[in-house]
């Protein structure tokens, strides 16, 4: 019978760690969850207000591709109240998380056999969903000496004019690394004069600590900006992300989501509203992420983790293991196992040089923060 | 700057119908709405309590990407009581609505080029994701001779063992035509013999009027069965549905569903658990549907329009306008702004011969179902 060659994309091996790490739940073992990217927090208090309004007060059908026009409005808002930019409701779009935006941007951009390029290490999904689509993914390496971002040289090593895309996230996955501002001016400039296209992955904005933050809607009308409910505001399992999009792509988006996805959830739109007016409760999360960081940070080369990628934004350590292993795979099985901490390994952002590498996730509670810390440390003696 | 050729698939012209009686109903004036195909109701209060009781106790994070235990156990239930059928819970793929299903499906059983069979007319946006991923769709025209359903000459001439898939709705939308159990038989049969894979929309299951339902499932374990929570159980902003997979797509589709989607929505997910428990309700809503259905059957004749497919299930009639348009679009925009009756053109539906048909929804209520016959016939009249 029928099966596809495209199928057999590599598994989210993230995924496949949080369902290990699910069933020692299960079995009763406890878990120091530090392998999936997502808040430890719920939404905040305010939304789910507002979604309990919303399933009082309204029909929850379908809403319009690109989203309901309060919620748009909000958006726009928001790109004057935290960028100081003026972007039209026009242009944004709401999506079923990121994850439909990826898939919407490079349908709508890309055609079979166009050249996107993306950074390694970084979001597996990125390859896996250009893979599906029949895009070729053009992987850039990058790692310490450029600070997990690109240089323009390594962009034309990557072929320069012939790429069709470039997507870049800021601050990164799996390294927490940023662009600075004239980094991503520059890097635009070179799309520009090149005829690339720029996606530009924004859903940790507002996760930082100190780094300036600059989006791609600033100085270029032809990069997308991808962005999401997920990280900052602390709602990823409703499933919820925007678009800032450039003129030429609004109809064959719109189009392309009405066909695909009909429309992003209802209540997550109704109640996303007000995650705009939750600042407090989610700049607390963000105090909470950056005291992890700051005990990891201190910790961690205590007990024989000294190398990772600059962590100035989202709520990873990127570290390297190569003294312990080179096999992360096995390496983060076993100290589940003796250890109970979940974490992912780099095989997952970069088929190369990944196995050599572990990302931590400190999106949980300090607690669980310095209990793993305690832990890791008899861990990686043994496995010295 | 670079743009796809495949962003350029057709507008769901439903959603643009949609987007007009927005704007007609922001100016202020009514709409008997009757485009779109979507329950006039909201979800049933068993699972409008559920969602509260989990936006109070559950972190609605991200889920395994096949969906929460709890829910893939009760819809595999589902199959036991509803066709008295074991199908196991390990076969579940819970989705992001049907439209995830049918990306995952198309995606995980087929490559480009590859030819699936469809039927015209049919839901539209089959043929538009089956575009964008590159797949070739073969339709199949079918007609009043054979209640537009295919018979096996049919697929024949559509190209027999050419072809890689068939998906087929019972009931089906426009039509609401039903495959009898004999024909799915039938057609399963052919299907196994010359390796085409079956896929089977069932979304409309639950919605019938008297008409035998049947499950692909029970039938043949290479089929796949898509389902969804929209339609009966009333829940169509909530973007939830599900997958009963073969054997041989469970991994492919976990795979891309990780990666394309990650999960489902949460909270949706969680609620739609106690779904199954508010049949009462639901079956109310179906009796609405029902008598809707008798109404426009019997009055649709006496202002003009007697020409439809069989409303065997769903909530449709897919009406024959020959006698008063070769131009369902502007036919379908004057009956908006001249009657307030929002229906939608069978160009949707049928690119060859559907501009001389409009699809009817009778998901409203009865009191508009009854309006919108007293408006039409001085309309049909002043048309003809």
């Amino acid at each position: 019978m029928k099966i596809s060659q495209r199928g057999a994309i590599p598994r989210f091996i993230v995924m496949d760690v949080m369902k290990a790490a699910a069933e020692r739940e299960a079995s009763g073992a406890g878990v120091l969850h530090m392998e999936v990217g997502q808040p430890s927090t719920r939404a905040p208090k305010g939304v789910v207000e507002a979604a309990k309004q919303a399933l009082d007060g309204d029909l929850l059908g379908y809403t319009l591709a690109t989203g309901i026009e309060g919620l748009r409005d909000r958006i726009a808002r928001h790109y004057q109240e935290f960028y100081d930019l003026d972007v039209s409701a026009e242009r944004i779009c709401v999506t079923t998380g990121s994850s439909a935006a990826f898939l919407l941007t490079f349908l709508a951009a890309f055609d079979p056999g166009d050249k996107v390029a993306i950074l390694r290490p970084g979001y597996p999904c990125y390859r896996n969903i250009l893979g599906a689509l029949d895009i070729e993914a053009v992987e850039v390496p990058v790692g310490p000496d450029s600070r997990f971002q690109p240089t323009l040289d390594m962009l034309d090593a990557a072929g320069g004019a012939d790429l069709d895309g470039l997507l870049i996230a800021s601050p990164a996955n799996p390294t927490g690394s940023m662009l600075r501002e004239d980094e991503l001016k520059q890097i635009l400039e070179y799309c520009r004069e090149k005829q690339i296209r720029y996606i530009s992955d924004e859903i940790y904005h507002g996760i930082t600590y100190g780094t300036e933050v600059a989006t791609a809607a600033a100085f270029d009308a032809n990069a997308v900006v991808i962005n999401s409910f997920s990280k900052y505001y602390s709602m990823t399992g409703w499933r919820l992300g925007w678009m800032v999009l450039p003129e030429d792509m609004l109809r064959p988006v719109e189009r392309l989501a009405q066909n695909l996805f009909i429309s992003a959830p209802s209540l997550a739109q109704h109640a996303a509203i007000a995650a705009f007016e939750c600042a407090e409760e989610l700049d607390g999360n963000v105090a909470r992420y950056a005291r992890n960081r700051e005990l990891l940070l201190a910790e961690l080369p205590k007990v024989g983790l000294d190398e990772f990628a600059p962590a100035d934004g989202a709520f990873y350590i990127y570290a390297d293991v190569r003294k312990f292993t080179n096999d992360a795979l096995d390496f983060c099985a076993r100290m589940l196992e003796q250890t109970g901490i979940a974490a992912t390994p780099g095989n997952d952002f970069d088929p190369v040089n990944g196995a050599s590498y572990v990302r931590f996730s400190f999106a949980g509670s300090t607690e669980d923060m310095a209990e793993a810390c305690k832990r890791l440390g008899p861990f990686l003696q043994a496995a010295k």
